[in-house]
This record gives structure tokens, sequence and C-alpha cells, in this order.
């Protein structure tokens, strides 16, 4: 379930001239009771809830998510913050019973053997480091734990510019609540994976890279496709999954491009409308 | 500087046609030294950098953001996290000269009173608590740091309809990059106070409320217009600068519609092509 009824909140459609006022004063005049009869076209809106992780109940993280996939999203997020690496790190992946909110409170059990760096957990959170920090120290600090990538996979520019169609088409929320970020992962024939959506486009990246971690599909030496914008972030998370090519449907950042380029991943942008931008490592990418 | 040229990237534009495919042998060919003639329209990124923000000397937080208005950003963080809140608790906001990179290093000195909850830091972080959450607990958590607003602001659908183009037309750069999400404070009667852009949506409220809280316009009894979703935290941020509207072009999340709703905040989403959805609080919203 990724999207709910809104029947209870006073949506409304309005536009901007006569028949919105009148709109504006119908709502003014309805009771409280009564909003769920304005129900409308667009009363879907995209769940946002927080998910805390725990590891051997430890609580390691909270992110705002939409619900669905949670174990995917805490596999993910661990394998992309070099917590855990193989798939025989993680025995389980359960809800808390006990905790206030079970449904939104994951425990990630580890095999004795794994040691677990609490240092590597380093997204969003407070600088512990007092150096300088500018882009080619995070890249050299990524490339630490995870080098780049040395796959040989070429894919079609003609199977590339398709992706966004299959994305749209397998996007079952999308078009009704227009709030939330897909990703996919593609093999290189263009093939669909997996998808995956969220309020936050990290986590939909979270999700189907964990998917892949739990499905014993890593190295993924295909494609990740993202429905938004490419950032420094999304390549990391990729070249964790060691996935060689990353294609977004809007715009890289210039610490993406560069993240690119020196871990040896493709990287496309604005593919969309049968074009495309390569970033990076265009070598891959084959005529038809 | 918002966006870099990437002439010494490997850009290329390619369609999904025959073109495309000699577009790609051609960049094989070109040699790396040639790559600056390949620098097309759309050669402009928008530029992802960490900026390290330093409380009194000591590393709170690290974020990517798009450099420029860094004052902004930093004021715009730490009091949307609570860790400041008047405009007398910043005596200065200066790089680092000894930092490694200086101009990503900024260290925020605050007037001796003011005393540091490093605790108030809760964003994006591990999770300190043990207990479960729930949205619930998340609203009732940020209320007990800024309570519900009490504005008798009113605002004109008519003034409201106007605002995306309003911020089109300031943006200097996202037609040519596309990457950059946009943020904009506006009066109730529609005029432009300020509009920072940023890779992240995050960062670019952050900007225009730490403008707002460095001018001395807080609490600001007016409107925050943001270019793409509405979340929570955007929600919470607009609560911390006492903002009682809030209105985004595109959807709002199930999370932010509660929140607005139990924090007296109108909620405007999809505002755009002369319509909107209102979600809360649409008693602010006259008749033109």
């Amino acid at each position: 379930m990724n999207a709910t009824r809104t029947g209870s909140s006073k949506q409304q459609k309005l536009s901007g001239n006569g028949a919105l006022a009148a709109a504006v004063s119908d709502t003014r005049m309805l009771p409280i009771r009564n909003r769920r009869a304005l129900k409308l076209r667009d009363d879907l809106l995209a769940v946002e809830e927080p998910l805390e992780i725990r590891v051997r109940g430890t609580s390691v993280a909270v992110t705002m998510r939409t619900p669905g996939h949670d174990d995917e999203l805490a596999a993910g997020f661990l394998l992309t913050e070099g917590l855990i690496r193989d798939r025989g790190d993680v025995t389980a992946i359960a809800h808390c019973p006990a905790a206030a909110q079970p449904n939104n409170t994951l425990n990630v059990h580890l095999a004795p053997s794994v040691e677990v760096d609490m240092a590597r957990l380093t997204r969003h959170v407070f600088a512990s480091s007092s150096c300088g920090l500018c882009g080619k120290a995070s890249i050299d600090s990524v490339h630490q734990h995870f080098p780049p990538v040395a796959s040989k996979a070429r894919v079609r520019a003609d199977v590339l510019v398709r992706l966004p169609d299959a994305l749209r088409r397998a996007q079952a929320t999308f078009d009704r609540t227009g709030g939330l970020h897909a990703a996919a992962l593609f093999d290189t024939r263009g093939r669909l994976i997996v998808l995956r959506e969220d309020v936050g486009r990290h986590n939909a990246v979270d999700k189907v890279i964990g998917h892949g971690f739990l499905q014993g599909l890593l190295p993924f030496d295909g494609i990740l496709l993202v429905s938004g914008r490419a950032s420094f972030e999304i390549l990391q998370k990729a070249l964790a999954a060691r996935v060689p090519m990353v294609c977004a449907v809007s715009a890289p950042s210039s610490l993406a491009v560069r993240f690119a380029d020196e871990s040896n991943q493709t990287l496309v942008g604005f593919l969309r409308r049968n074009r495309m931008n390569v970033y990076a490592h265009p070598e891959r990418i084959r005529n038809a």
C-alpha cells in the first residue's frame, strides 16, 4: 500500500478563475464531518512515515520513507553505508514486536562473524573529521571502501532510450500521486529486474539495491535508472552494489559526474524523449 | 556561480535513432584533449559540493549543496534544527581559513549566552531514542520545540496561482541545468522576497529561511513556495520560521498533510497551470 486516500483532509481542486473562488467558499461552508465528500480525482497521497533501522537491536538510523519493502530498504541502506557486504552477513530482518510502532521499526540480525563498524554510517551525519572537505576528498573516501568498478558490460543505445518508458509503465502509483521517486534495475538487454518507489529518491535506490542484495544479484552488472536527478549519493550507492551504469531522467550534479568518471561508471542524464546526454564513460554504450 | 561548464567531461547529446549511433562513435574517436570541443547546449551542470558546518569550531554537519549563500544555508539549518532561535544568537558566520577547503567549511560564532543543544540536531541522524516512531510521535516531537503557528495572514487565490511563474522567472539557472531545486519566500501580496536554488531541496529551503533569519524577517508571516514536492521536513522547516503557508508545485506526502493540519499551516500542492489542491487550512485562502 503506497498511497492513502485523503478523504479526511481538506483537499480541493481550485483554479485561478471564478470557479476557484466558488470552490474556496464551498470549503469554508463544509462542516468537518463532511470532508469526505470533497474527495476528488487527485485524492491519493504518497505515504511518508519514519522507519527506524536497528542493527543487532541498536538503533542506527531513522529515515522518512514510503512503507513497503522495508527489509530491502534496510538491507540497501546498510550495504551502501558499508556496514554489510555479503548476503551471508544478514541472518534475518524482522519487525520489532516490542517497539511502540512495530511496523515502523526493523531489526537487522547479522551473522556473529560480522563486525559492525558504526563509523561507516556516513550518510547525512555529523562530520567526525575536522578536516575540510572537498569533492575530491569525498570521492577518495568512498573509494577506500568501494573501489571503481571493472565491468566490461556493454549496452545498446536504443535499449537505453527505451528504459524510461519501461519504468513509467511499471510505476503503478506514480500517475496517481505525483509524489513518488522511482528507481529500477535493468539488465543490459533492457529487461526490468526490479522497480521500487518512495517519497525519498535515496530510499528508492536503497530498495532496489537491497532487493538485489537479498536476492543474491550483487554485484549487479547492469543498469540503475532513477526517475529524477543523479547526485553524488546515487552514484555512491550504485558503486556499492557494483553497478557500472547509472541513468537519470533528469540532470546529474557536477560531483556525480566527477564521481562516475573516477569510478569507471557510465553516467547518462536527461534520458528522455529518445535522447540522452552521456557524462562519463560512453565506451559502454554501443551502436544499435 | 551556481553552474559549471562540463567541457572537460564527456558530455554528449545523443538521440535514439541513427544520429545517436553516429554520435556515440564520434565520442569514442575523440581524444581526451579535444573533449572541450564537445560542449553543447546543455553543458551546464548544477554544482554539488560538500559543506561542513561548524558551531563554535565543532563540526556538526556536512551537507551536499550547491555553493553560494552558504551563510544562509548554515543559519537556516541551525534555526530549523532548533540550535539557534533569535538573530542575536549569531555573532558571525565565517569561512575557516585553516581548513583544508576553506570555501567548503563554515564556522558559526554564537553569542556567549547561547547554550548549544546538540541533541536538537535531529536531521537525518542516528536515532537516539529506542522508542518506536510513528508519524504522530514525529509531529509531537517537532511541536515540543516549534508550536503550531497562530497567524491570521490571508492570501488571495489569484495571487497564489501566479507564484510559480514568478518563481520560474526568477530562476536564473534552472532552465540551463535542470538540476536545481528552488525555494522562495513571498509576502501575502505575491511579492518575491528571496529565491534560492540548490541541488538539494532541503538546502534551498534552508537558504531562504536562513536569509530571512539573517535579515531579521522572522517570524515570516507569508508564503514558502518550493519547486518540487512537499515533505514532512519542508513543513517542519517552515514551522521553525513561523511560515503559515506552504505551497508546492508538485505533490505533498501524507505526513506533510498531517503535519500542516496539526500545525495550523495552510498547505497547497500541485500549484501549477492556474490550479491548486488545498490540503490543509484553506481558510487562509481568499476569493479574488
